[in-house]
């Protein structure tokens, strides 16, 4: 039964509360004392764990079955794939020295395996890699891999790395035996190839690293966590609870679709006849089971979540999803996306103040009733910002003169309807043309625009700007005044995946409107390029250059970067800026989701080594692209090179 | 004037040798001077060295010419493409913190290439990076080769590498300012993908890195060697020469086809009178080159090479070609096939030893007249061991029945005649038959066998022999009795570029046969697979499993692993070998060149990082192919997963 219904509809995988159960002949009793005792499935092992492959007589074996756990006509179909995660055994070690052990592991991990996909399990535990070396594990598992229906491969590994710094520097260490387990699962995944169906089943054990070290993981695909019983703490009554790291960590883990999953016996003495409101239980004749107290604490920790925002229930659905940027300037937006962006009362109220702002910076009180402002509205669109501008008058008493500008001629005609009904028609003068070929009949004071993309430049604001500039007196303002773009690096396993999945080089050279969440941001942002409005036009170009150097910090250990979040911030007009990148970040805005720009191969980070980018701004006689590349730890490609995709 | 002949027809580009020449209007008189005075091309500056696109008055522009050094019609389009390649101005630096010279140089690069494009040069010489980051000047020649005709761009890179190893190891020394220049081309190639239209002009200071260092250069694309007056030494008659490291490197580079081009000023006072013998210039009124004698020196160093041996000769077309290794399994061999492998006398002279040392030690020295040992062929071809082994017994005075077993019908043709000129059929029973499917009349003493490919293994040795060991009585022998294959880690830039070339993953997952020239052998061959014959095979499979370490010499530097170079060596009777594992090589030997293993992506290893390689030999009930990944510096994708290519 589910962990709890959360707020705002939360219908991620996360409310599935699974357990490690030992082998047991009677499938149907496992299951259902697990199933009647709360959990929503069983981490099952398959195979007698004292079979051996090469402990089979080769004359009898042909004419006996496997020792699995029950034959598949035990459980129905459905009980199969919904409440069994098929358990590999973990006596299976393929890297070990002792050859006898690895054959017999390689045909047993193929047998149960094999079987697992037979039964349509979603999923199977594989046992965590036994030394440092994982090679023929991969080598094994990759063959499989290969010709695997739909059924998920989980790897389990130990939340684990040991803080000291001065053996990450050491480059030989790689060989050694490190203890940061991560690199074991990275150098798995490589091997693999970023396989989409091999995942992470994750260990809790009950110290944590450092926090840093923790959000590498939510990059990767993490489907469970497995909580020992052992990494519970004991609260006053006596009861099972985690410590304040761990709650956090489980509530991360809910919130990324991550399932917890308990092991382990109860360790836990739950004081006989102790108030215990569980009526099901209590009507079975007081059976209980055994680790309910446990269950009961992962599920209270579920439901005692704050409910999830207004804003990102409606961002719900576009996590991690890979969209295009707007091209608006050639192609017209639809009322769809009208209507979306003019939701967005976060925005125009920031506009509201910046044109509020440079109205009463440019009129003065004495001269408010006898001097009236121009003030030109560049992409009016249905009309947003011309209302935040005639507000903005309104408040601060200000006269006011718009001129809206506006290129699609299926917005004018809102534009049209909405002056007529709200009688704005001394105030405001409609101009349905492309601002590229309008001529003012008189130069503006104030410029107002709303062409940012998620990027700041990416949606050519400082070309259309630049040319909007003729219209702008010479000591005219531009809202916004100027703009910056950010990056940062990230480990974005699911992203990469997805453009994988394209197997072209195109959608490794596009950067993506994308919703991050399954992402682990290694590294602050950094500035990339500003542009500032108005401009002498005679000095300077729109083209830019930047490069980068990132200092990962060292306590996260080593990092795999698939790519970097963009984002931007807006000086609106002198204290009034607007903007998504994350640390000031305008609260409760939606109109912008971050940029992804991919990497084509991803790059391996070892703790100490600066990450160096390059980012270049191209513009040629008709587009205007992005080209980037790393040159540290070793270089890669050049990415876009002539904007070719 | 060419450099010389070498005997044995070297015609390759390095008979010829240029020199670098200031910028001069005059590029008649120019290419006429250099040309008379022995040169085969001019390096010749394209652009007024003064010239600025930023000092350029924008209003006069349009009228004015750009200052190159003549038009396209001061020379035919002959002698541009042959004499002339264009050096592009020094001045451009494109990492530059100072904008104004980051933009001229972009601007100006763009026009000196695309005015050698227009006068259809074979290359230009790009002037070398300046700082530690090549990031900006990557981007705009990637951007630049992306559009490029058939020109060769060949950038500028100083021979040097401090010995320093301390830094080396220093993970922050990437971004700080290393100093070994090959770190700077690696960048730039990465960056550029490997292009293959980019490559390498050496400049070669007076003092030269370590050996080991410097050899990572002949697995790069290196075009020219640039030698300065400055490096020349002076000898006793007041002549310019090279040191002994600087001959022998001269001479490598002769070997590898790159052209010497002679630089700087002349510092050597030839005394007046002295004894010149050169009667050309004589005539023309006593006017010599001032580079004359360095010129000479050049040559006197081409003459005096050593005649490449003839079985260089032979196989002088093959270097660096890529070959698919041979089936002989599934596809009889050709009439040519045969022809070539009989001819290699060293390999069967080493069978008729091994022949002759195991027929001894099975019949002594008493029984030599009464006992016949049986021997069976098994692919006997069109007979060469089968010669090899009756010529054995005739020098060890022992009996022998031969049974010549082929499953080739055209080769059994060539085998019953030969039998029949040679008078043999009273001891060779011709067996037209696969081993596979033939049952033997009698069991053998000896079996004997030529099925090695260039990696021992590779063309199922194991399995056929396996196969034909229940033709072999008991305590029988087999010739070869064992054989291992080797592998070493190699830089080999032209193999990388040529399978890249294919677009697809196949090529990237395919081992070649190949004669490797151009390649750097970065450390020392480690073994891989071993198989003996006869082999207890209830026991064993002839699935191999290895993991190799490599550590590469920490005066090497940095280096960039494309894949693998593959060897055999194989026993054939107690000490007797054969083999191409280059430190063991039979001599004088042709019947194998070496094997390569690519890599989809190049390794990039750090000194002191140990290169942690794993290698699979894989059977299935159908085939027997190779998987093999790399785990250190980092992980590499699996290679041919399941012999999928």
């Amino acid at each position: 039964m589910p962990l709890g219904e959360r707020y705002g509809g939360d219908k991620s995988e996360s409310r599935y509360c699974g357990v490690e159960t030992d082998f047991d002949d009677d499938m149907p009793n496992l299951l259902s004392l697990n199933i009647h005792g709360g959990f929503d499935f069983v981490i099952a092992t398959l195979m007698d764990p004292n079979y051996r492959p090469s402990l089979v007589d080769d004359d009898t074996s042909r004419s006996h079955a496997l020792p699995f756990a029950g034959s598949d006509l035990v459980l129905s179909p459905s009980q199969w794939s919904s409440h069994v995660v098929g358990k590999i055994s973990s006596w299976i070690d393929l890297d070990s020295e002792d050859e006898t052990l690895r054959k017999d592991s390689e045909i047993a991990l193929k047998q149960e395996i094999a079987w697992a996909s037979h039964l349509s399990l979603q999923a199977c535990l594989l046992p965590t890699p036994k030394g440092t070396c994982c090679a023929n594990y991969a080598k094994c598992l990759n063959q499989i891999l290969q010709n695997l229906g739909s059924m998920q491969l989980w790897l389990r590994i130990p939340l684990e790395k040991s803080e000291d710094d001065t053996d990450a520097r050491n480059p030989d260490f790689m060989g050694e035996g490190h203890n940061d387990s991560w690199e074991l699962w990275n150098s798995f995944r490589l091997l693999c190839e970023h396989h989409s169906q091999l995942s992470v089943a994750l260990d809790i054990l009950s110290s944590l690293p450092s926090a840093s070290s923790v959000a590498r993981w939510f990059g990767e695909p993490v489907r469970a966590a497995i909580i020992n019983t052992n990494s519970f703490l004991t609260n006053a009554r006596g009861y099972p609870c985690l410590s304040k790291r761990q709650q956090r960590l489980t509530t991360a883990f809910f919130d990324h679709s991550i399932q917890i999953v308990i092991s382990g016996q109860p360790v836990h003495n739950i004081p006989l006849g102790a108030s215990e409101s569980n009526v099901d239980n209590n009507a079975e004749g007081g059976w209980r089971h055994p680790l309910k107290s446990y269950l009961d604490y992962v599920a209270f920790l579920y439901q005692k979540m704050d409910p999830l925002p207004e804003q990102e229930r409606f961002e719900f659905g576009y996590r991690d999803y890979l969209q295009s940027p707007l091209q608006p300037l050639m192609d017209n937006l639809e009322a769809q996306t009208y209507e979306t962006f003019e939701k967005d009362t976060v925005k125009y109220s920031q506009y509201q103040r910046a044109v509020a702002k440079a109205l009463v910076d440019r009129v003065s009180d004495e001269n408010a009733s006898s001097v009236t402002t121009v003030l030109m509205v560049v992409g009016a669109g249905r009309g947003p910002l011309v209302r935040a501008s005639l507000q903005a008058a309104e408040e601060t008493e200000r006269k006011l003169k718009i001129y809206a500008v506006e290129k699609n001629p299926n917005a004018v005609v809102t534009l049209h309807s909405l002056v007529k009904l709200e009688g704005w028609e001394e105030r405001v003068t409609i101009v349905s043309c492309d601002m590229r070929n309008w001529n003012a009949p008189e130069k503006a004071d104030i410029l107002v625009s709303e062409l940012l993309g998620s990027f700041g430049d990416n949606e050519l604001s400082p070309e259309c700007l630049d040319g909007a500039q003729r219209f702008l007196k010479e000591d005219g303002i531009s809202i916004p005044s100027s703009y910056t773009s950010f990056i940062q690096p990230v480990t974005a396993c699911k992203l990469y995946n997805d453009i994988k999945s394209h197997k072209d080089l195109l959608h490794f050279e596009t950067a993506y409107v994308v919703k991050l969440h399954r992402v682990a941001r290694l590294a602050h942002t950094q500035p990339v390029f500003t542009f500032t409005h108005p401009e002498d036009l005679s000095k300077t170009s729109n083209q830019r250059y930047k490069k980068l150097r990132f200092d990962i910090p060292s306590d996260t250990g080593s990092s795999l970067i698939h790519g970097f979040a963009g984002y931007f911030d807006a000086t609106l007009y002198k204290y009034v800026h607007l903007g998504i990148e994350p640390s000031t970040a305008t609260p409760n805005m939606f109109s912008w989701f971050p940029i992804f720009f991919p990497l084509r191969m991803p790059v391996y980070v070892q703790p100490g080594t600066p990450l160096e980018v390059h980012f270049w701004r191209c513009c040629g006689s008709t587009k205007v692209w992005y080209e980037w590349c790393v040159t540290s730890p070793s270089a890669s490609a050049m990415h876009n090179t002539n904007g070719r995709s």
